[in-house]
């Protein structure tokens, strides 16, 4: 025990555990080909490093690709640099519900990963009600390998970073593996747990603000399951945030006049109601935009943070920010190590089942805004498959939000570049080639060129407004000329509640796969 | 007051209110061209009779035709009989969330009825939140037209056989005109109320169980608003339920072997869980195989019942339903009225904010069951858009339940007729032409031919599946053809996630349009 280093020592307050700390090379064994596999992780932050980098290595050195092959489910993305090491290897077999990375999104558009992407507010849930293991004896998974920043007398676990699926992983696995990560601080007090009980069972959640504690600061463990402690001093492999720019900028302007309006139309409080915002850099304008803003006692209830929340709590205009996840980049994580006590009071991190709640999320009215893939021209929005089949990273949070949310958003530059045309993909199309948002989801639609606002609107009236405010100036007429044809078709067939030219209705993908641009002649 | 009938005089309790007692005919004047109307009603019971048609005549004899239009919101169908005369008589400006009616269809699906069709479960909860009210003084509508059983001495409104959306209606309109019914009996106890709070100042619905009480038996009301109670003694005019057939008969035999497997294995209470099932003959023969089934002690959230659940109360399998609707026949209502006393403990009617509420359907954990105009290999849903653009009845609440249950089951025969073929649709097809559920959303896809559970499987392995235990005989190689052509050209591209053939996935839909049948020789 002499060679228990101290601060794995302070961290690991249940002595017993201690007995059984490991190297990471020790525990193959408990990884057998075909095992079923959860790693804690949320947005590439708090995923176990030791242990799925030793698996890679023992793959790697053995020339075992393809012959170790594992079910992994991590509640969102985990490490890019761990997990597409497995894709390189072939050592994924099946895996949900979200990813990001390279290698892994070219497994599973080449045929040799079973992805399949969930809401990850469900996607918990669903494990324990066994549905992802419905072959499995007792329903259960072999064995989880999570991150933790300490571990407490009785057993239990406190998270690093984020918290996403790993109290569900943790109570549905049969072994338990904790890598107990010393390179970050003790996270003690920012969680708030809450375990997922089955129903009937089910209690609400008695959460009325994003600052409402209803679990513990730990997550409950049976520690006769741990079967093994790993110490761990590798942080998070993160990168910079993506920088705003003159699109996002515009987009952010129209969303914050918006908000605005709907405070002087008594739609909205003056102090909004709480945000839900996602990764990129449209989402970082909008927080930029909130920090040059009026607005004041803001309030965030979201499943991830970038860096420049923190701008928007130094700012002072943040009261309280809730999460599944905080996916600093290194520099942004520095400067929250060094402000810990400024931030530490204005923040929680919860379960993604809880951040993700449907109940939670209605009940507290938040205001969603997402980035698609694309949007038609009567507000469904493809959030996940590119040309309705190349996986991008997956569902994510936005149906969780986008369903749920009093105010849901869709923000998305009105085009993107090709090779041969800068302008040459129209995020406004006439029908989405797939669709994860429904119209009956959605409430406003704002790109550069404007913002369309649907509510209350039928959709012939949708797709004239949506044209007209959101749409690039080279694919208005395009658009308008699709809509009006497909109106004239379908009114006098009497079936245009919301008229299709059905099989022209992808033409615009068509010549875009042909020629490089969306831009099309005629229908 | 002597002309009052001591049975209304019986029924009003608050005595000032009978002085409002009017004529319907002397009621028009609250109805404006273009005003914002209310109703209370939802599947077609409990709405207003006498003042809708009173002004339909009004328009009738005048020839008003065009000349009033109106914005009219109901928590889903009213009366066929009035509803359709309105549609008839060019009345309905615009029109949400749900309808049934020829008349009102062919207003939506030819352009003169600006529809839009959202969650029944988010409808109500927009309207307080001044989202469909825009452009009108204070968000608020006009006028709200509604149906009770009575009326307490605090001016509170007794509902009848429905709920609906009636306490935001009633919430929102500046005048309210009371139907009171004396036709039906007095529903006082069937009820449990609850209101619409804005956020951020909701609390959690603590419903814990079907039976569980949160609200009031009456709907509050400020008597001032009310500017009129009318006397009606009109029944609701209700057909027969559809019958069961064997098509019906042996979806429900594939769903209760599902239900005793999945109680086998773990994963459901030996008593299920709360149900949820719609309307339509596929919905009356799985109940009616529960009546046969040995599961006891069973419960029901839904937001319909129909007559067969009488018969599953009178089997002693059903403990506790609650709904908010009972949208019997006219024998069914005979039965249930003769027999009050033996479902009066065992019934409750709700808001359908609440009935349909994702907080408490996830927390029950209910098992949804739907019926879609057509289902994808990927397990995506149409449920209200045939050809994409045609408008049937609307979302209803299909997406509330099949988005939040534990189990989200769509089932549908495998095909329809058309004029020239009696297996000319099929409702299995490669892509939905419209999406109401993602294929995020769905746990089963059943239909005569077989069972299909698609949880945890990746798009690939759904649609074997889909296609192998569901599509009928006659179109499982032509589905099988897509799906492999699809994957052979999608897995090359490096885009083969969930592989499309985008610009022939319509290729069915083309040829019944072109042909009477979705039959097609090759891709």
């Amino acid at each position: 025990m002499s060679a228990i280093p101290a601060l794995l020592r302070e961290r690991v307050r249940r002595p017993a555990l201690l007995k059984k700390l490991a190297q990471a090379e020790d525990l193959l064994h408990h990884f057998p080909n075909g095992a079923y596999i959860g790693w804690s992780g949320f947005t590439g932050v708090g995923y176990p490093k030791k242990v799925p980098t030793a698996l890679a290595d023992h793959v790697e050195r053995n020339n075992l690709q393809g012959q170790l092959r594992y079910s992994l489910f991590v509640g969102a993305s985990s490490g890019a640099d761990t997990e597409n090491r497995w894709a390189d290897l072939d050592m994924i077999e099946r895996r949900a519900p979200h990813q990001v990375g390279k290698s892994i999104a070219k497994g599973i558009n080449e045929g040799r990963i079973n992805f399949f992407d969930k809401h990850l507010g469900m996607f918990p849930q669903d494990l324990t009600y066994g549905f992802y293991t419905k072959d499995r004896k007792d329903n259960r998974i072999d064995v989880a390998c999570v991150e933790a920043s300490a571990i407490t007398e009785e057993g239990g676990l406190i998270c690093g970073p984020s918290v996403g699926a790993t109290p569900e992983l943790v109570q549905m696995a049969d072994k338990i593996i904790v890598e107990v990560n010393t390179r970050m601080p003790n996270f003690e007090g920012l969680h708030d747990i809450t375990t997922s009980e089955l129903p009937p069972n089910r209690k609400p959640y008695l959460v009325m603000a994003p600052e409402d504690r209803i679990g513990t600061h730990h997550i409950p463990v049976d520690p006769d399951r741990i079967v093994a402690i790993v110490h761990s001093d590798q942080p998070d492999a993160t990168g910079p945030n993506s920088p705003e720019d003159a699109t996002s900028k515009a987009i952010a302007k129209h969303l914050i006049d918006f908000f605005s309006s709907e405070v002087a139309a008594g739609r909205l409080p003056k102090n909004l109601l709480p945000l839900q915002s996602g990764i990129g850099n449209i989402a970082n304008a909008v927080v930029g935009g909130l920090v040059d803003s009026d607005f004041e006692n803001l309030r965030v209830w979201t499943e991830v943070l970038q860096d420049n929340f923190l701008d928007l709590f130094d700012s002072g205009k943040l009261t309280f920010a809730t999460t599944t996840s905080i996916r600093f980049s290194p520099d942004g994580f520095q400067r929250f190590y060094d402000n810990w006590d400024r931030y530490y009071d204005k923040l929680l991190l919860r379960s993604q089942v809880v951040s993700n709640s449907p109940e939670i999320i209605r009940r507290l009215g938040v205001i969603g805004m997402n980035t698609p893939v694309e949007v038609d021209i009567y507000a469904h929005a493809n959030s996940t498959c590119v040309m309705g089949s190349r996986m991008l990273n997956g569902l994510g949070g936005s149906a969780d939000f986008l369903r749920n949310a009093k105010l849901s958003i869709m923000h998305t530059p009105s085009t993107r570049p090709t090779k041969t045309d800068p302008h040459g993909v129209s995020c406004i199309v006439p029908m989405c080639t797939h669709v994860d948002q429904t119209e009956h989801d959605l409430d406003v639609v704002v790109t550069e060129q404007g913002l369309a606002d649907v509510r209350g609107l039928a959709p012939r009236e949708r797709a004239r407004v949506i044209i007209e405010k959101c749409a690039h100036p080279e694919y208005k007429p395009i658009l308008l000329d699709y809509f009006n044809t497909a109106e004239q078709i379908c009114l006098r067939k009497g079936m245009g509640h919301e008229p299709h030219h059905l099989f022209k209705a992808f033409n615009m993908h068509k010549n875009l796969q042909e020629n490089g641009t969306m831009k099309i002649d005629s229908w």
